[in-house]
């Protein structure tokens, strides 16, 4: 049964991990799904509202701030007094790989501004939110969605691994600072292709070698269901047949 | 409502933890728990029975492969021919701190005998029960309880680390090799004081500083109920006013 | 004696690190020493020159790509047909702990400017000199100076522990990348204060409590004169009293 | 020149590493080289003694307390009044590799007897001995040599990896004991193939893939050398073409 008086946001809403998300919290929660471009939210805010549940949809650019500024102004109307349950940063940005000296600046730029700058944005965005609603049922949340790449940092991936890596620092330092505070902050590290459309072109010898997004959602959703005794802050997802 | 069909079995069963777990485990399966002391084991396994549910207790020392054989072949008898769905290994031994150069070789051992020796032999008889169960509802599951120690060695802690490191390169190794046979391994870090009658002597702050076993029972069961394309393989779990 | 043919660039020279790296390597190499500010690199050298060394300044601003191009345009022709034998990024950029509620976006920012774009620039104008060097008496070398804060994102500092994460993902991609090609890149966790004049206000119980500027630089002089069959990708380095 | 004044030990001598670190510390110290089978030892004992440097050869079985015990007292008859300067873990037992299922339980303890029992006695008979020598020109320093199985457990690898994970565990809790009084301990994480004569039948492409030992030597020494406000307690050494 879901409650209409609070919402979770999430940052990064495309066909996979984020629509996932978005349908899971949305049992429960009114949600705001951010992307840049509307074509990514919309199908899933259509089909959340048809479902009965309570979606909207704001384009955002998280790694600018002002984008990010009026994108919360905008919600904060929409939300009226209700109270802000969850936030999930989603927003992956570009997967560059290739020889570090082809790099431009432009393609190096892009694993910081989509994991830390648009991180930093987001966060100090949905914290105050958080904050004011530490005694909700289950603790404030925010999770970011990271990689392996947040752990290791491949040849031919200076870009990606760089903004993983400031994604997981960002994580951990809120974590250190807001846990005390009652909000739960996490760093999901997922290891592994997820099964969508667009990821159909990689075969895999074994059938369930790629993450499933419902399962992911799933996973966030229980993250956020912890008590305040018992946060984890931070969880590895894979494949069972993945290796590493 | 408890399968009888199923087991799990939970070595290491005293007042905190390894109680909740069984507790929590036995809402769906009849439950083996192991302590070297059948007083241990004893008021949980009434408590279970007379709740309706299935528990059976086995003495046993882990640390002993002749033990943990015998304590095996007695649970196979009473299983018949039911599956083990789930093992979690919660021995923790004794934490032993002192000075390096006061540490008695048998001191110094017993972090091995706990959390290196005993999983291993808990393992070598859990796992192939655990291969035959594959198509189970919730992929089996091999939960390690570990702790802080096992990511960090510090000083006077040298005993109990090397245990704790131990424990954890078995469970990354087990994770591993039994991953893509189905079998779903977990190191789990908690981080933290557990909440029971022997520390209620510690005294903090803050009220909800000490982690309850009943939540980290509820998370064990989460990740047990995790599908084959989305396994956490090593999860950290601390209150949130928790210092790291 | 030094080596008029070859030589070193040092990119953050103020009076501690820097400088002391510059004093090291110009006992064998011709150095380059690149800061923002003349007034930082000018002492050392004047320094050089005068014990009979050699070495110039560049004012270069490393988070900025042209300034970069020019500096090394520049190096390029005081060097003429000299080789590039170690290139070592010290920019720390600012320390900024505060709330992070209270960051502005240009003190987020102003981290992954130094350690992340900062080092993206250097080492794409110093990897293809250091390529052309493979046959030197000791393999090129490119060395960063990171910090215990890329590791560990403490409460605080997202900032600066978002800069010396993405650093060391740098580090660690481009070791794996250039290695294979014949340059050792090394990742160099200096975990202390260092003792220099503006931290002499720091007082410590212990006399060693601070780190020796002309330590880390043996250190590194160390580093590069490793060879191919056994380099050093990471090292840490701290006081013996240090609290780790 | 080698000064008759100080002493090195080093345990775990055969043709590879051991007996390399026995000939660079030869330079300066007379040296006790510890190792089960006087063949082990006998071969470079003859060696450094020709060459007009010092040593002798116990034998010595590290997982074994009344061995080590034994050993150390006839050193410290050989020794008289002199120091101990620096010693030298490199014990690295037997590697076992296969299916966990098929490990006896003196394969799996094999890993934890070279690495964790045999770490432990050695680290207890050295460390009284170097802490009388916090006065002498380099810190007193007791090396671990590790593996990359310190830091992944990977399949097949149990025994190895939880004996190496130990070794780390008790490697960091003796530095941030011991730092502080004086004493440098360091972990060396090797990772790779030693260049040695039972190595040959490893063939590379490349044919600087496998780790000379030599040059392992010579990073231990330069690591005996740091001064006490500059320790490296962690080092990874690998070859400049290995995957890592």
């Amino acid at each position: 049964m879901a409650s209409q008086k609070a919402w979770a946001v999430v940052a990064g809403v495309g066909p996979g991990t984020g629509a996932s998300v978005a349908r899971r919290f949305a049992k429960n929660y009114a949600v705001a799904l951010l992307a840049r471009k509307p074509a990514n939210f919309e199908p899933i805010v259509n089909e959340i509202n048809a479902a009965g549940g309570k979606a909207i949809g704001i384009s955002t650019d998280t790694s600018d701030g002002k984008s990010v500024k009026a994108a919360f102004e905008q919600l904060q109307k929409e939300m009226g007094g209700a109270s802000l349950a969850a936030a999930i940063y989603n927003v992956g940005g570009r997967f560059v790989r290739k020889p570090f000296l082809e790099l431009t600046d432009e393609e190096f730029e892009s694993g910081w501004e989509a994991n830390g700058r648009g991180a930093f944005h987001f966060s100090q965005a949905v914290l105050p939110l958080l904050l004011k609603n530490t005694n909700a049922e289950y603790p404030p949340t925010l999770i970011f969605t990271s990689a392996t790449a947040a752990m290791k940092g491949s040849a031919l991936c200076a870009s990606f691994a760089a903004g993983k890596f400031a994604m997981r620092a960002v994580a951990q330092s809120l974590a250190r600072e807001f846990g005390p505070k009652g909000v739960h902050v996490v760093h999901a590290i997922i290891d592994g292709v997820i099964d969508i459309e667009r990821t159909k072109e990689y075969k895999f010898d074994h059938p369930e070698a790629k993450i499933k997004p419902e399962a992911i959602a799933d996973s966030y959703w229980y993250l956020h269901t912890q008590p305040r005794t018992c946060f984890t802050n931070e969880i590895d997802i894979r494949p069972a047949v993945e290796k590493w």
